[in-house]
């Protein structure tokens, strides 16, 4: 048994934020029924990279989901929803704001259906103020958010974070909105609409950045890989590639010091405390970066651990997948796709002891549970079913 | 009403990834209940910036928590801390693998007491695998988990992210899991673990990195600000600054270069489709660079988002703070607190119609709810939770 087991979920998600949000609730048991053009379906069935002619993308973040293709453009399709949404508990959407609205699929139709519908939005900006209407990319929001402004090398090269965090954030916190509110309707009966937006993610995630603009009046800028206030927390090259170390405090110096034969250091004034070590950073820092350049990753973790001084290599993506703790905690996860075959991708790190997470389907076949979801949530018949097909509704 | 209104959370995390969790949650309405160490209490106070003695960064991670103090090293504090377990729906715990198991209140003890209590720890790598014991801090799990293997210019500048990301994933996934354990204990009755993990959530947002190392066979490298098969995605500098441009598709690409004065762009066979205009980023990057240096990041963006081009600017944390949008959104909001007085902080990404999460009690003093928590949770009279003060327990 799965913890969400029998919540119904109406997925009208597109891409990431709304597909990732999805994903987690499919992986924890919700029956997941994505909702797709007739043809093209989800725009990231078409990015790659590609498994033969499946998107090794899309397949990455529609597992353990159902889909079923109806054009919402036709009446009939958005009739077709209408007769489902008595029996969903939640309805998820990533459109601009307004879009539901026009295909008659709006908050205000649906909960007259159904008043305990959790009705949940992900969008770029929010469904209200100046921005909500702006097209929204990864990026855009990622320098919106601030998150760009405090990261990478000096304030000359706002960086980017590799992965599309902005969406996948928003998706995240989505779900959260989702889960109190089946909570809050467990004990009411009441259903709401959940507004979640990149942008506001964005601003919730900027952690101490945000406090020491508030107290000091001026932005943090990016300093690196290190730390504003603890050192040394930095990235160091090896011989044959890069650690990091992070010193968190006294205790740890002193080890750190006395596995490198450096004792003298513990000692001098300028790199005592944690404070001293911070302040003349200019300093220390080429004394480090000399003594770690005498070995090479491996060399360094296994002596460093054994001191318990904090350590580990900046793995790359091999590395990442082929890694001990991430096999162990199965963090990387096979399917059989029934057109792709074999495919592998990360797995649930939700680790819930009595209803684990760890079974997998793979993501759907385009309009792959049509007829058995149409016979089941609309009443229809296959011949209904078979009659839309031809109409190009479904 | 909250949406989590009645739950009631034991919070025994510090530092930032269960903070933030148990955060999240309290906003949502639970009860959460925080044990500190008397006289220090969560590492995190202690953390700058600071509001005259108090931590800023305490503050901004903490608020709608209560305190209490209890030195779990006596025997008698864990006997008072058992006491309330039976009133509790939630534990969270965010030491080192085994800690909670050596104070004598490890899930197996805990349960006895409660079956129907969720159990949630949030660590640096799980708490099964060969690296479960291994220190953690969020630049070593950044490292290890492959997002610095993809953020910053090259592969010679692995860069980390400029807020500790692996912390927030890792307590925003453990807020979903104990969601979803809470759903699965009201139709069950059954309660169960909750294992969060770093590492696992790192690898859980690396996105199409993944996918592209399983079908290519090689690692992914960090590419700057651009997209992997988006052409331009990309930052440019301004006159007075930066600003970035998503061009999603063959349509914007067309608008954007009308509005540049450059319609000879679009019927460029280099730059035509988003195909070649990827493979021929070399020859186009310099062409854009120099049409984007000749407006401020303002001009830009006006005639842009005119011409439904995506873009925006690369806000610092001044901007973010004072941006109309985040404003709007209740992004920003200030609390009233009772030593630093009006304090402000990110507000709450979680936006539920029926039970807004907008009301937010400044963060606890240390131990200001020592007294009514334990008269209410663990039956005890006032003058015995004074005696547990006088000799050091509480």
């Amino acid at each position: 048994m799965k913890a969400l087991e029998g919540i119904k979920i109406l997925d009208f998600t597109r891409v990431l934020a709304g597909p990732f949000c999805t994903m987690m609730l499919a992986d924890l048991g919700a029956e997941v029924i994505k909702v797709e053009r007739p043809g093209a379906g989800d725009d990231s069935r078409h990015f790659g990279p590609f498994v033969g002619e499946e998107s090794a993308y899309f397949m990455s973040i529609n597992r353990n989901k159902k889909s079923i293709t109806v054009n919402l453009k036709e009446p009939a399709a958005v009739e077709i929803i209408k007769r489902m949404i008595p029996k969903m508990d939640v309805v998820v959407e990533n459109f601009r704001p307004g879009v539901m609205e026009k295909l008659g699929l709006g908050y205000e139709v649906l909960k007259e259906l159904n008043p305990g519908l959790i009705y949940a939005s992900s969008s770029g900006f929010g469904h209200t103020g100046p921005y909500s209407q702006l097209p929204a990319y990864d990026l855009i929001l990622q320098g919106m958010g601030g998150i760009m402004s405090i990261t990478g090398p000096d304030s000359e090269h706002p960086t980017k974070v590799g992965s599309s965090i902005a969406d996948i954030f928003a998706g995240t916190f989505c779900a959260i909105g989702i889960l109190a509110a089946l909570h809050h309707r467990e004990k009411t009966g009441e259903g709401q609409e959940v507004d979640v937006s990149m942008l506001d993610s964005q601003v919730a995630i900027l952690e101490n950045a945000v406090a020491r603009y508030f107290v000091t009046g001026e932005s943090p800028v990016p300093i690196g890989n290190r730390h504003p206030s603890i050192a040394p927390f930095a990235t160091f090259h090896t011989t044959d590639g890069f650690i990091n170390i992070a010193v968190g405090n006294d205790a740890i110096w002193k080890r750190f010091c006395e596995l490198v034969g450096r004792p003298e250091l513990v000692e001098d004034a300028r790199f005592s405390t944690n404070g001293a070590r911070n302040e003349n950073w200019q300093e220390l820092e080429p004394i480090l970066k000399e003594i770690m350049s005498k070995d090479s990753t491996e060399g360094w973790i296994e002596r460093l651990r054994k001191a318990a001084v904090p350590c580990g290599p900046i793995n790359n993506i091999e590395q990442v997948v082929n890694d001990p703790q991430v096999r162990h905690r199965q963090m990387i996860v096979e399917v059989e796709h029934p057109v792709a075959g074999k495919f592998k991708m990360p797995g649930c790190p939700l680790k819930l002891s009595a209803t684990p997470a760890e079974e997998f389907s793979p993501a759907p076949v385009l309009g792959a549970d049509l007829e058995s979801v149409l016979v089941e949530y609309a009443g229809m018949t296959p011949e209904e079913i078979e009659d839309l097909r031809k109409r190009g509704i479904a």
